[in-house]
């Protein structure tokens, strides 16, 4: 019985972020992304647990080009360096869907429990960095403070690529918010050296 | 027909925790914690919505506490400071239930639901804090940065102090987290500065 369905799952993940955008998320039924996408109800539950799903697909992929690009990173390179490198690695993945993430991010912060879904998976990426760290044998609380600083940093940059006119280069916005952050958290700690020094030569 | 209760909610905090060490969170139900603290279900959900949220009503005054730190601290303050202190602040506030914050955690992870709630409580607190940030005119980026910074310390302090058997102090663990943070997010900067300086000096 079953059909050949070219790109079931890119329709049907086009039919309901349209459909959320359109009437909202609680307001939509898998009958009708079906409909919509071309195929039958029992084709939508092949691709996705339920209609949430469709907008978390790529959750796993994002953790797996992290923890990848963690595991792969030179043996001598620091924690934060690994990190950093790892999140603006899967920025450059995302890079070329924009305009479905910009449209992925309208219908998100229509929905709190759509919002509370996205921050989950964030908490869940920082949770798989900090294992990734650890596998390399970063100790704790490094491992689990580099993994935060990360995502935090993956996050900034990636709010600003999709929220502004002008959105530049993820890859880029994530490195910079990776200079801002130590930026945050050490503002005085050059400074503070350059002090020390003046005072003693 | 409302009787007197004297600390019913106390003591169905008390009568739930128990329950979900002894059975696990998920074979207990509303009537088992109203039978062991001695009330009616009804009284149970006079205080809470349901059985989840008997192990996170917590989470509003951590919220409540941070927050408010971070509108009273010195307008000259640095945005890290201010939120470093204000975390600081909230471990004083939990200090004196260890013992209930151990339990607790014990609980939690024992269900990856209850695990999943708890770290959507972090990321509701980190966007909480970037809110106070804001209206402090904290700009972004450096508002969200700083409250995620603040969040993974106080987090990473806050699981040293209920897993290991010398807890030590909680805010100083909390302070310790904050040092660790910028040794861990910058840790050439001062280095850096070192370097440059001795080269021209």
């Amino acid at each position: 019985m079953a059909r050949w369905e070219p790109d079931a799952r890119g329709r049907l993940t086009e039919a309901a972020l349209q459909l959320y955008l359109d009437r909202g998320f609680d307001a939509t039924t898998v009958a009708d992304i079906a409909a919509r996408a071309g195929v039958t109800e029992r084709t939508f539950f092949r691709h996705f647990a339920d209609k949430r799903e469709v907008l978390f697909d790529g959750a796993h992929e994002l953790e797996h080009l992290v923890t990848e690009a963690i595991a792969q990173a030179p043996a001598s390179a620091s924690a934060i360096d690994v990190v950093g490198e790892a999140m603006v690695h899967a920025g450059a993945a995302l890079q070329p869907r924009r305009e479905f993430a910009v449209r992925r991010a309208a219908a998100i912060s229509a929905n709190a429990g759509l919002m509370e879904r996205e921050l989950l998976e964030l908490a869940m990426l920082a949770r798989a960095t900090a294992d990734a760290l650890r596998r390399r044998g970063v100790p704790d609380p490094a491992a689990a403070l580099a993994a935060e600083a990360g995502v935090a940093v993956f996050k900034v940059g990636f709010e600003e690529w999709i929220g502004e006119d002008d959105p530049g280069d993820l890859p880029a916005r994530i490195a910079d918010a990776r200079r801002q952050l130590a930026a945050v958290v050490a503002p005085r700690r050059a400074s503070q050296a350059l002090r020390t020094i003046s005072s003693t030569v």
